[in-house]
């Protein structure tokens, strides 16, 4: 299963690098595949694994305010793995051309 | 916490309402408060039931279909309740007017 | 078209009420369909006219600060009208049971 | 302003590939910033030119199907230029590593 996920802090300034730094810390050393994109993170996993990765992310962001909006976005496909790199490979070979990542 | 979560069957045809069917009718029994709307369902609860609710609604839909795309987002604030109702209320107390729902 | 969109102003505090009702008086006025719900505002339209409508919410909104973070969600199909009202209608006689909206 | 976009043709089987072929080569000869990643594609530049290459996309890819889903995620901030770059770049200074991308 795929999913990319976003966490915004509210309420803690228009710059939100320091929250940021703090999940993705938590992304990196979990073990999981995952690529970090200006809008978000990719993971790779089970559904449980993925859950309860993003829950600590928003549990350590929440020591540090008091509203957080986060955004999942989830494509699970059957018989399907290493889609974390696969999905756009295989993009790229249809158009002939490796694209900006 | 609030989330909206939308579940969308990829590869059963264009029309996906009997899927949609069987995810609203695991939300409306499952007792927590929902609220659907044309593009996604609101519910309102603790994190760990409102993941295991949308598991729930993947699992079934993935019985007829090989592909899902999920998508949630999560509104989390310390401190305040019954948000389902009283977040597009106090928007309806400020404007000083009721909004179509 | 449908679309469901959310404003989430970044750097103004954690209650942000007073600019939801800015952009949600912009919708209410606009003349167009139109359900708003806790997690973001469901528009019916033409691709110009709800893009137009969102940046002008946009536009406002950012007047009173120097972030925001908007959400829009599209289900474009062809044929279809009256999809405001509609999609969820035939999701509940499915089930056959009214729904909460 | 960054925005992060993707495009779910609904009605033409689970494997999507070719559609998503047909946007991103549309994206790739835009001449505009962008990132692709598995789950969208990251653009910066104005509203109306981000808004314009997305309706293309979507009037291609609606081209071959009757049905499509598109999300766009939109992070708009005030005085920051290559944040398509620079907002990775930041959080990595903080982390003091270099992440996966």
């Amino acid at each position: 299963m795929l999913a990319e996920f976003s966490i915004i802090p509210i309420g803690v300034g228009s710059s939100i690098g320091d929250q940021l730094a703090i999940a993705l810390k938590i992304v990196d050393e979990s073990g999981m595949p995952y690529k970090v994109n200006p809008m978000g993170t990719v993971v790779e996993g089970e559904w449980d694994n993925i859950m309860n990765l993003i829950k600590q992310c928003r549990d350590e962001v929440m020591k540090k305010g008091d509203r957080v909006i986060i955004s999942i976005t989830i494509d699970d496909r059957k018989g399907k793995q290493n889609r974390i790199e696969e999905k756009v490979a295989s993009v790229e070979k249809r158009i002939g051309k490796i694209l900006k990542k």
